[in-house]
């Protein structure tokens, strides 16, 4: 299907996506570039990249399959970089978690080539990033959001679902606005909670702190898990999408505040009652509620 | 070890201790009360129950070791019933998530004889609770606390220790109220949290709720997984730990605002940082911080 596949961004998300496209028969080659050389090196050893480049533009070279796995704040320079080399039929994508401000970058880097750039965003991740985590299987049965532009080609947009599709992906086109209020919703919220939430923990100082820590539980581990992430995605994700995780936090906080005043008051009927509406909802996904 | 194990409230926890003492070969014969008759009865057809009883009066004649299973606030009426026919020999345990409130229910139930009862709390669960969740490991591997009381004597201690060793846990022993602080900061909160936001999101109307949760993924999965449980068990726990789990929400409160105040206003930096402290705590977790 493709020849050669460059991935720009030697991490998690581009390593295991090359490492799937290729374990699907999908690819040819591939080629890496990774702001730090020493992982793109290792991108090499592992198996996952045929050759590392030091810059972008020779990354891309001869490639028809691009993907960007970069924070999303680097997205602009990337496409940038790589632009002058970039073979006119080649499909450009991306894996960023936020897509309003990614098409904006894609913009203002490739201008009428945009065309060639459709945004992706497939919903799979692990607790730690890096090369050394990437596997072929990150992406099976996971959702990829597409947001095409208006100026994508039919065929490309095709390409593109055919692609994350080979990787185990099952695809749903979304607008990018509607993909940045949702993932304010379900991913960019939450990540900021748990974020608060440790640092609420930490607030107690060091010996409550271990105390704490030394007996939580499996409900601790699920609820906190996301907040092991680091800046390295999240600042330029709630940079990106600031006023959506906004307009979300606005809503979980008037939430909380009915929760806190039922406690408050002992309107334990009220607390039970808006509990198990919760679970039933959450009990019941990946099924929707009627 | 133990001749015969009585079990009040045939759920998940109850009918996990019983299935993992007997497969440690440390119980001979196993009793079984439950509120609702249904449930003791598919314990006998499991083979996790030797006998139903209708009456914990009747389930606990004989019986040289007792775990009350039933959600924090009927532990009272549970001891009160059972007490007639209790052995003086019997030790009696619970595994309610809440202590303080346990341990007066106990006092008020059986006045000097609470000396029989060593308070526990085992640290598993599942997202789903029920007799028919139960399974011999789910104590393995998991901590229990035990908060003994002043009135206990030093080898009722060790009999509970022994016994929640035996079905593969490690023991903490921890005073009553340091449980509670602790258990609000690492489980209640978390719980309060996570049904919040659920509501939070139930509050955006049917149609972006299915949205939302159409394209959730794993972060969603794992945060919100415990609000998945139910008023059966978190209406008692947060009306007896009322106090600590509106200091750890206030805790949390300023946390948050912190956050709030520093994504309105473009404070990137401050925000990385935070996440970075966050990060470096909860991927380090199991292991404390020095």
């Amino acid at each position: 299907m493709f020849e050669k596949l460059a991935v720009i961004g030697c991490g998690l998300m581009g390593g295991s996506f090359a490492m799937a496209l290729r374990a699907a028969g999908r690819v040819q080659r591939v080629s890496g570039y990774s702001r730090s050389p020493a992982s793109a090196q290792r991108a090499v050893e592992l198996g996952i990249v045929d050759e590392a480049f030091d810059e972008p533009i020779d990354a891309v070279r001869g490639a028809d399959l691009v993907l960007i796995a970069v924070p999303v704040g680097a997205t602009q320079a990337a496409l940038s970089a790589l632009l002058p080399a970039l073979s006119p039929q080649a499909l450009v994508m991306d894996v960023g978690s936020t897509k309003r401000d990614v098409v904006a970058a894609a913009l203002a880097a490739m201008g009428d080539r945009v065309a060639q750039f459709v945004p992706a965003h497939p919903i799979a991740g692990k607790a730690t990033g890096g090369i050394e985590q990437a596997e072929a299987t990150l992406y099976q049965g996971c959702t990829t959001i597409l947001t095409p532009l208006a100026a994508n080609p039919t065929e490309q947009v095709a390409r593109a679902q055919a692609a994350w599709e080979a990787v185990g992906s099952r695809v749903v086109p979304m607008s990018a606005q509607a993909h940045d209020q949702t993932f304010a919703a379900v991913s960019h919220l939450p990540h900021l909670l748990a974020f608060a939430y440790m640092q609420g923990l930490m607030g107690q100082g060091p010996e409550a702190l271990r105390q704490h820590l030394s007996v939580a539980g499996p409900g601790f581990r699920d609820f906190s898990r996301i907040a092991g992430s680091t800046s390295a995605i999240w600042r330029d994700i709630f940079s990106a999408n600031r006023d959506e995780v906004l307009m979300q936090l606005t809503r979980f906080e008037a939430s909380l505040a009915q929760f806190r005043q039922a406690l408050t008051d002992g309107r334990d009927e009220d607390l039970a009652r808006w509990v198990d509406e919760a679970s039933a909802v959450r009990s019941r996904w990946p099924s929707l509620p009627d």
